[in-house]
């Protein structure tokens, strides 16, 4: 596969409102997808979310259910979960302490940088602390998608659910966890998607960006 | 150019801690950033969000402030401020539909989607709409930070800096917007950069992936 400019992939992706259910994603391109979401930036390396991969077709029903039968969920052959930690804890910075020990030794700075990190944010309030966590799993969205594109694989950036719906589902909250945004992933159904033939629209530079010189 | 696969934009890169001040990224690179930023994907296409693209060193200087004296604010050639609505208003709304009539016709299905919007969104406390289009920013900050790769122009990702202060540097308030974060773009000065020699650090993909099947 050649690589393609990122140009041509956000123009080639949109967020399929209509999946073919005959076709199902390779594994390997989901793996590619995933890998992006982990190597996705996040704040100070804190990677503050999980990513629920679910094939499995009862769970994707209900989780359909949860977002108002949007039929992406069930029509697609994965769909992707992403869910942010319910709140920072020493124990989860201390493990990515552990992580960049690993890395890159026992160094005073490393130990500085998270100490900061952990005085700052335990003390926040969990909600606070959830809606940052949130932030950064929206980052790895952003690169998600363009992933999904590079592997020509339609996906559908997915707000409208129930998060404590889909929480209970997959058992969140129990591992601290809270939904967050969906992405099912397939290939579009071009002659059922009513969204397939239109033209990205998008505001003009002016609309949206100020040089201050 | 030849187009690079995603993976290789997202070991290349990383959070910049040291930046050049010899060098200025040309005006074609910022153009290819910024035009990722505006294909970027958000919530129904709405855009909730502008971007300043601050040259003006005096002005960069006081963000710079306001952000604990971060140097690669000063020390790279343009910091972007990603700056969201501050609240989701049947005006803002309407834009969207205008702009959306003018490339699709006048359809009652666009009509009626985005009526659904504003009475889910305009009723809503004005923080839920703010932290919603905050989000959206995200989207476009991860596809951001691809497109500087792409363009091998370093970035930083910066979330830590007074968000009132630079409200009030670049009037936002007065235009509705509150910014969310900042992205310093320039070229690394690996000399002086500490995190440059290191290896990105993330975690195990068992860590962060869980297969529902």
């Amino acid at each position: 596969m050649t690589a393609k400019p990122l140009n041509d992939l956000l123009n080639w992706r949109y967020a399929t409102k209509k999946m073919d259910p005959t076709k199902a994603v390779p594994q390997e391109k989901v793996d590619a997808i995933i890998e992006a979401i982990r190597m996705s930036p996040t704040s100070r390396g804190t990677q503050p979310f999980e990513v629920f991969v679910v094939t499995n077709s009862g769970i994707r029903s209900k989780i359909a259910e949860a977002a108002g039968g949007q039929t992406q969920i069930t029509d697609g052959s994965h769909t992707l979960v992403f869910a942010a930690w319910d709140n920072y804890t020493a124990e989860r910075i201390d493990e990515v302490v552990d992580l960049n020990v690993e890395a890159h030794g026992d160094l005073p700075m490393l130990h500085a940088y998270y100490d900061n990190l952990k005085s700052n944010y335990v003390p926040r309030n969990a909600d606070v602390n959830y809606a940052h966590a949130a932030r950064q799993a929206y980052i790895a969205l952003g690169i998600a998608l363009v992933a999904a594109a590079e592997q020509e694989i339609d996906s559908t950036p997915m707000e409208g659910f129930s998060p404590d719906a889909v929480d209970a589902i997959l058992g969140l909250k129990e591992r601290g966890l809270r939904s967050v945004v969906l992405m099912p992933l397939g290939y579009r159904d071009e002659a059922g998607d009513w969204l397939a033939p239109m033209d990205r629209v998008r505001k003009t530079r002016d609309t949206i960006v100020t040089e201050v010189n």
